[in-house]
């Protein structure tokens, strides 16, 4: 196998990382046959050299690289005969404004999800996870569930601008997905495979394009433990 | 002159819709010899037939057209060898997105140019024009310059998307412009020709973006009176 997609996994097999899903779904998109190997929060830094400290890492015919929206690009450039994750340049600065739009909506949806993932990281990880969270969040457990229902009204009028495109058309991109697609659904499977709390509605326009989403590749989207919104 | 542009204006002929602005670079970027007629806010009812309430309003060869998405529309269809305003499907995507994130930001920028657009309109247009205000903001002027200091940090933050992509490379469009770059334009151009409140620091990444939108089109943008910050 020439290519090795390096997945954050929880004890039961959850493949939980907004990231490494903009990652998976982009490697499915350029059809590049792969394997994903799952690390636990601990396990990545055993991946590689040692160097790394976040997934997504790709070993890619034995080039190393790290960081999704570089994967990303890297893909883009080498597979240029496989359909297009950005479908021209305007496309991608549509993905380098959904990126930094999507920045402003992780530590809302990290408040409600991380005290849930506490609970699905294997035993070993448990010291670790609560203390960068912690940090990264700046409160407790309690106080972010505290603020779930906040939160929740925030990151639902905050995704305003994916539910008035997928309202019009069947994904971001268009009639078929692009890389902002995935960017979004990111967010979303780490909700869903973590956390009960539904991030949307039922009767909200974006869940018929969040179907559309884990449809996509065989449902590969579908191919986890994750929560019936 | 075949194509006419409605196109709000201040009893000394400050350009303000943020609107107006979107469809006036749009009219330059497609490069349509148009002509631009100066209507107040009580003047919009007396454009075309009178059904019209909001500006922008197109008169093109005959067809009359209003609201800055649909004119932008029918401008990349009917104008198909001249540059385009969305580079694609995927760029028309951009432009969605960017309308409805852009549709947060006005309330927040409105409530920092409304007082001091009042002082601005014809005499004729105050009690419309406050009143309307007043309504869509559900506050008054007072109240609205109270929490200017709130309102502006809240855009500067919220404008993070453009910011990173502005840092990268010279347009939003890329290297040269694309229609999202006006409509975000135009929210400037709304708070620079009618407030002296800089909504964005001269050190910002945006600032040399912004100073690119209005070197566009041999200083179009800098065709009225606005304010330097």
């Amino acid at each position: 196998m020439a290519v090795l997609l390096y997945d954050l996994a929880t004890a039961d097999d959850r493949r939980l990382s907004p990231f490494c899903w903009r990652t998976r779904m982009a490697l499915a998109h350029k059809q590049i046959a792969h394997e994903t190997v799952a690390v636990s929060f601990t396990g990545i830094r055993g991946i590689g050299d040692g160097s790394y400290r976040r997934v997504p890492v790709v070993c890619d015919e034995g080039y190393w690289i790290d960081e999704s929206s570089a994967i990303a690009d890297r893909l883009e450039a080498t597979r240029s005969n496989a359909p297009s994750l950005f479908g021209g340049s305007a496309g991608r600065a549509l993905s380098v404004f959904v990126d930094a739009w999507a920045t402003r909506l992780m530590m809302p949806i990290g408040r409600i999800v991380v005290p849930d993932i506490h609970k699905l990281v294997a035993a070993e990880d448990h010291p670790y996870f609560e203390q960068s969270r912690r940090t990264w969040l700046g409160t407790n457990y309690d106080a972010m569930r505290a603020q779930r229902g906040e939160d929740l009204e925030r990151i639902r009028r905050a995704l305003a601008p994916v539910r008035s495109i997928v309202a019009a058309q069947p994904f971001i991109g268009g009639e078929t997905p692009l890389y902002a697609d995935y960017q979004v659904f990111g967010l979303f499977q780490w909700a869903r495979t973590t956390c009960d709390v539904a991030l949307i509605e039922r009767d909200d326009p974006m869940h018929p394009w969040l179907e559309r989403c884990l449809d996509l590749y065989d449902g590969l989207g579908r191919s986890c433990p994750a929560y019936d919104w």
